[in-house]
């Protein structure tokens, strides 16, 4: 069954750990994407070996590809990719503002029109439950509203508005069919505008979610709107629930929001960055391209116990990503995949010692402005 | 150092073993192709678990990018590229015939333009051997000329004699620097002309080279007639030494070559099929965007080892492919990789057994026309 007990707290920040049916999950946690049912350029067993303890998949992408009527052959999303620890879907809503075309909504739902094949299609908060039960995902998100950054007062009113609706809507479907072991989040609307933040908060709060997350984050505002957004906004959020930021980010943003109580965290950057020769150092990024590397024998970093850094050096990386050779995708994918893994786990670490905020500052006076 | 030993015969097929510095290699042998100092989205791991007993680069490649100012810096690709089992390099003259602009040829050697920047270079047969020298690689091959099928008698006359003078030159500056434990192949040209092909095997012969290759074959002329030469030329090779036939082939051409006395080959169908979605099984060739394979979970080959077949089901892979993931390049390689790999190994077992007719009738009888 589904729990969460927060096991430390240091300032704001808290380590805990959430149950799973299939298994536990240490807080703060990072969520690889997983968009098609795979982590682009990894196995199953390279992300357990990183120490990945839950993927993200996509609901929209794997709705239209490989379609549920497959995926339900398999029982689920877990057998037909090979992944048995947990996964959390999104409701495909984000991917159905930003990806589908002529997407028109109503309060019914929103119709759109596939990105590969243009056909149509009708996403609603009950169907957005029921593909997110048949991929047998193990913690599913409500279908929300999500806006433009940025947006006026009115357009946050009335997404924020409807994201409530669905809300519960989502939840109804949910206790319908649910035998319980699955966990379904509630979403936080309202744009940047604080007294928004506050109703969706306590709107949501009072469905009593098994979780809770900020949607409509890390969409073109500006670090700091975010961080002051995410500061008010996790305050008012229940407690013992466990605190979800979609969509975000850049390894001093997992710093920082940790520190304001954020426990989990998913974003395409460490996979994305990685195809684009971008690599996480505990000094900042680093690209693989510069010529600097080209005959450098020494891993990109030295006391890193991944396994592109204990078996290759930065003249390899560099060459393989100058090749397009497709062995460069899968190192510096997992590079950059056990950086945040690692990153997340010495948070954790520094939350039990009571020692997150000598942690934070040394986090952030190793970087540099070339790395 | 370098050595071969024929340990069975079975009709004119033979098992063997050749040694070299960094491990044995068990004939026939089948060398999957590097090309970059990478098996296209495989791992050396991957490749080890395979079976893979050894690699191929190519020097023209490898000379134009990284460069061997940077694999000198590691002291050959096994360290470079983390592979320490053993690695054979060509001489980069088919690239240059084949991939090169503007090649232009003289005595001396061969003047081109690199595809990537358009710089220009001579490669001779003297700096063919020094650059494979600077790859460190266990065996290295003499330059030759490759010529195109069809063509004129004279034309492969003429690239016959050069292969031969080559040859000598190669055989000059291998044993000038040296120690001895790299092997130098000879490789007999001569088209599709016996008298040619005759002449080229005696006049290497007499070079006593520690092993020899027949090159020029599988350029485009019918499957018959590469048989036909190979027939005819395996049997003016020393015994007592490997014949690599180059650049060949389908599983089909490995049987029956095998049957006529090769020991090694090399090709890039097994990788480069893959990465197309063309999947080998005992029965033939699938491709594996099959609409069939749609909601199919169970393995590509029900009995097939590898890590693929294990694991995923043909509607995954199917998937992955359609969606062009990368992990779909790595399972696909890896299931045609060990399908090459488990075929050398069945042919060495039914030779050792004196069966090697009988396997070799069962192999064509399992093929069907639509596998």
């Amino acid at each position: 069954m589904f729990d969460f007990q927060v096991k430390a707290v240091c300032g704001r920040a808290r380590a805990g750990v959430i149950q799973t049916p299939r298994g536990a999950i240490r807080t703060p946690v990072f969520m690889p994407v997983g968009t098609l049912g795979s982590v682009k350029a990894l196995s199953p067993e390279e992300l357990a070996a990183i120490g990945v303890q839950i993927l993200l998949g996509n609901t929209y992408h794997l709705y239209l590809r490989p379609g549920c009527e497959v995926i339900e052959v398999f029982g689920g999303l877990h057998d037909f990719m090979h992944w048995q620890r947990p996964i959390l879907t999104d409701s495909g809503g984000f991917q159905v503002f930003s990806l589908a075309a002529l997407s028109r909504l109503t309060e019914e739902g929103v119709t759109f029109q596939s990105h590969i094949d243009g056909s149509r299609h009708l996403l609603t908060p009950e169907k957005s439950v029921e593909i997110q039960r048949c991929l047998d995902a193990d913690i599913i998100m409500c279908l929300d509203q999500c806006i433009a950054y940025p947006a006026e007062y009115e357009t946050a009113v009335a997404a924020m508005d409807l994201t409530t609706r669905w809300a519960l809507r989502c939840r109804q479907a949910w206790q319908r069919n649910d035998p319980g072991a699955r966990a379904l989040f509630g979403i936080v609307q309202g744009g940047m505008f604080k007294d928004l933040r506050r109703a969706s908060a306590q709107d949501l709060a009072a469905l009593d979610f098994p979780g809770y997350a900020l949607g409509g984050l890390s969409v073109g505002e500006p670090p700091e709107t975010m961080y002051e957004v995410a500061d008010f906004t996790l305050d008012l959020l229940p407690a013992g629930k466990p605190r979800y930021i979609m969509g975000v980010g850049r390894p001093e943003d997992l710093v920082t929001l940790v520190a304001l109580g954020a426990d989990m965290f998913d974003c395409v950057m460490p996979t994305r960055n990685a195809r684009n020769g971008q690599l996480f150092t505990h000094k900042g990024t680093v690209n693989i391209s510069n010529a600097r590397f080209r005959k450098d024998p020494r891993p990109l970093v030295a006391d890193c116990g991944c396994y592109t850094c204990r078996n290759y050096s930065r003249a390899y990386l560099r060459h393989l990503y100058k090749s397009r050779e497709l062995l460069s995708y899968r190192l510096n994918t997992i590079h950059n995949l056990h950086y945040y893994a690692d990153l997340m786990a010495r948070l954790r670490r520094a939350i039990e010692a009571g020692a997150f905020e000598s942690f934070r500052r040394d986090f952030f006076d190793r970087r540099v402005e070339n790395p």
